[in-house]
């Protein structure tokens, strides 16, 4: 970690009966972030204010304007891309679930890392389906929460395997994302990503994909079985960008076009070399 | 809080950029306490013990003879009845999901709180059934891992209510558990409790009840539909004990006979007085 700033104090240690320790009781967003500023930082901004207010949290124009501002310090002297970590904690006195609504604070962590971009990031990911499965929950669904535990299990079979990612399912078979970036499948020519609104986060890049694109990329119930006839496959995250899936399970698989991978990349503004 | 031990040194913070705060990743156990040691020992160690094989932790019997000293001195000097917290969390260097498993350590944190027994630990608890869903997932069904969003969410369901507790079912209808108990539903004159193989923790008092009572509870498929006609319902966990339910949704149910109350705590341990 280069930098880490709480609340904007130059600290990086935290009470360990904090609930973003005891229950993973908060949000975060990984951005990719240089001296200008963070990259797409309206798209993580808007989720975040989403996810605030879906679990309850406390958050106003003051605590945003603060959180701006304690990026903009830990950005000012950054070389090069960074990555840049926010995380929002639920403060409250106390132990156990409950908290009074009316007495809690948001806690603003933010947390500078180098950024390595991979060769595979542009030359294509291999990719295993995890028997892990995703946590399903409509409640929880498509927030960027602390509550990564399905994540952390997926990518070990990934490195079993030597692959770049791994993809996490449902009981039902329904397939829902990446164990750190959502999943497009090109179906019949038709590009569809997995339905989120019990499972999985919602992405960035896949957001932008969805609104900038039209019907270009769809919304779909895909099923494990659907990953047999896929034509090709993307995956996609902040840090990452969107890239072309070359082979699942071992199987190689054909990339998507060298241009429509261009076009997509363009629409949602991002560089294409 | 009382006391904190953090790998046997006296310290309350942790590092921000820890994976239990990043990603909840990593076991706790909340045990009742005194002086003479931890109520129940065994089981929670035993359910430790199990939860870190399954999330691949390491644990030596070094780091067990370690985290049994640490629990003796904390608990060396307390006046009356407390509350241990322990938590073993994933310590490995870097960000990001991935982790070498030939690299990691088990932290070991140690916490002590006040207790205080609440009147209705006695006289009886009102339910409430929460609309916050509970996560399902087979990989981690059972344990009582520290992606607990769910709990903190249903509680806001009991607190809104002024009950003492909520219960959280699925979108399916079953029903798992409540935020902070395991459920028992008296149908046709038998004793039942939800299923786990999907969604909920493997509390301690369950399972001495379902180890030490035999047929008398059994566990089941329980749907939101069979509260309607429960005949009795009770709740349990390590802090509470084992707690008739008087009410749901505000209305009144008749609590199970005393005998048969006395005769499950007898039968588990726990003094019915």
């Amino acid at each position: 970690m280069l930098t880490c700033l709480i609340n904007g104090t130059v600290e990086t240690r935290l009470n360990s009966d904090h609930r973003l320790v005891a229950f993973g009781d908060g949000l975060f967003e990984t951005c990719l972030a240089d001296r200008r500023g963070v990259r797409f930082w309206n798209d993580h901004l808007n989720r975040l204010e989403n996810g605030l207010a879906r679990l309850g949290m406390i958050w106003t124009s003051e605590d945003r304007d603060a959180l701006e501002t304690e990026i903009e310090t830990v950005l000012a002297h950054v070389e090069g891309v960074v990555v840049c970590k926010l995380i929002l904690g639920r403060g409250v006195q106390g132990r156990g679930y409950d908290f009074d609504p009316d007495r809690q604070r948001t806690d603003r962590i933010v947390q500078v890392f180098p950024y390595q971009a991979q060769p595979w990031h542009l030359q294509g990911a291999t990719l295993v389906l995890s028997e892990v499965q995703a946590s399903v929950n409509p409640t929880l669904a498509g927030l960027k929460h602390m509550n990564r535990l399905d994540s952390v299990l997926a990518r070990q079979s990934a490195r079993s395997a030597g692959a770049h990612e791994a993809l996490l399912s449902r009981a039902d078979g329904r397939l829902v994302e990446g164990s750190m970036s959502n999943l497009y499948l090109k179906r019949d020519g038709q590009w569809l990503t997995p339905d989120l609104a019990e499972a999985g986060v919602d992405g960035i890049i896949r957001r932008r994909l969805l609104r900038q694109t039209e019907e270009t990329i769809r919304v779909a119930d895909l099923l494990r079985s659907d990953l047999d006839r896929a034509e090709a496959l993307m995956i996609s995250n902040s840090l990452i960008g969107l890239v072309p899936v070359v082979s699942l399970d071992g199987r190689p698989l054909t990339p998507p076009a060298w241009d429509e991978l261009s076009r997509f990349r363009t629409a949602i503004g991002l560089s294409s070399d």
